[in-house]
């Protein structure tokens, strides 16, 4: 029976049939991460499959993060993806740090705003009323993995300004002024990276992205902070405990 | 202030500034879904846009799934997309009726398999078990939206082939051999459509879409479904609910 996604109803596509092989192949060898895959070459003969195949597999496996290319070097396996619990309002800063990697945040913008409609709904709050934006990169083990917009109360939250926010969470911060996140809510769709996105996420444009947006609220459901991020389906996945 | 994804930042591209204006009018004239939004040609002159950027800016909001298009006849205003809760169990059958809308189930595959390595783990059975698949085409008011695989061990649900599920949720006939679906975990990442499922799903070969996974288990945690799907990012938006 197969892994694939196709199933195993045997109508698989020989590009999915070639990721299946490469995807076992990992499996059974115990390919550690950052292994080196056999050449295309030796791939093509070993499961008889044509270059244009194999490579559209490579690259399938390439979207879903499975393996990572250097140019000229080779295709190798990819280490693990960073794991978000969708439930889970922790800050990025704590689950990065849980998951024991490395972040490091670069500070693209930091102003004070007037809330349009769309802000001051989210924050309940009256239009034009000021708002602390912050838009921050957060890179981890050095690979850059998601764009976050951040919208506060300013005049809940005075001088926010103040802080420069690569060492400090927001969130950290907010509690100092003694209202700190509770519970949140949030969405996951799908958007195509812009110009400046794809940048700074070392992308190419108009790639798949998760588009995460919600609403983090204090204890007494009242809004702290709307943010907006997008997020490499590559480097991360989320996963979420379900109930009935 | 902005309610583009690029935030207020003054560096929103021109392309992200015509979907601002798109999406503020749909606002601002209270435009219900289906309605029809002006010709190319008076939202560029209204906006003062070229055709080109207007065109990328309506691609996007497609994408997002804001907009759709009749060949021919223009751009309307999308209905909005089906919700689904990341954290709740309960079946596409129960989630599809509470959203007051109209569930077609298509069988397109159903079949007793020998477990492989990957499935066998997932359900915690021997490699080779005999496992019960389903493959299925959910449509939602017309829309195809989802491809659904399930394996479920078979001695455990013998002669479940004999059900169609075509009237019947997977969850409600397991539920008749007395063992239900209590709680489960799931992952979220994107993915490519292949060619048979941008077939089913009435979308381009290689257009990103929600690749769902997961083991849904009994009240003891012994796994009763293990499931994989394909969801269409422009219909479907999973929500979640966030604590510390």
């Amino acid at each position: 029976m197969s892994t694939a996604r196709t199933g195993s109803s045997g109508h698989a596509r020989p590009r999915d049939e070639a990721a299946e092989h490469i995807e076992c192949y990992i499996l059974e060898k115990k390919l550690p991460p950052h292994a080196k895959l056999p050449s295309e070459r030796d791939m093509c003969s070993m499961w008889n499959f044509n270059r244009t195949t194999l490579r559209s597999a490579i690259k399938r496996l390439i979207v879903e993060g499975k393996l990572y290319n250097r140019k000229g070097s080779g295709t190798f396996v990819a280490p693990p993806k960073l794991e978000r619990d969708l439930q889970d309002a922790m800050s990025v800063s704590e689950a990065v740090y849980l998951a024991g990697r490395v972040l490091e945040t670069r500070l693209l913008d930091r102003q004070i705003l007037k809330a349009d409609r769309h802000v001051a709904q989210k924050l309940q709050l009256e239009e034009g009323s000021s708002v602390f934006y912050l838009r921050r990169l957060r890179v981890v083990d050095g690979v850059p993995l998601m764009i976050e917009h951040s919208y506060v109360d300013y005049s809940r939250y005075p001088y926010l300004e103040r802080y420069d926010f690569y060492e400090e969470s927001l969130y950290s911060v907010l509690e100092c002024y003694g209202v700190g996140v509770h519970h949140g809510r949030e969405e996951v769709g799908i958007t195509y990276t812009t110009e400046e996105e794809a940048q700074r996420l070392n992308m190419e444009e108009g790639q798949p992205v998760f588009y995460l947006s919600g609403v983090s609220s204090d204890i007494n459901d009242r809004p702290v902070e709307y943010f907006k991020s997008v997020v490499r389906a590559d480097q991360v996945r989320f996963s979420s405990v379900l109930t009935r």
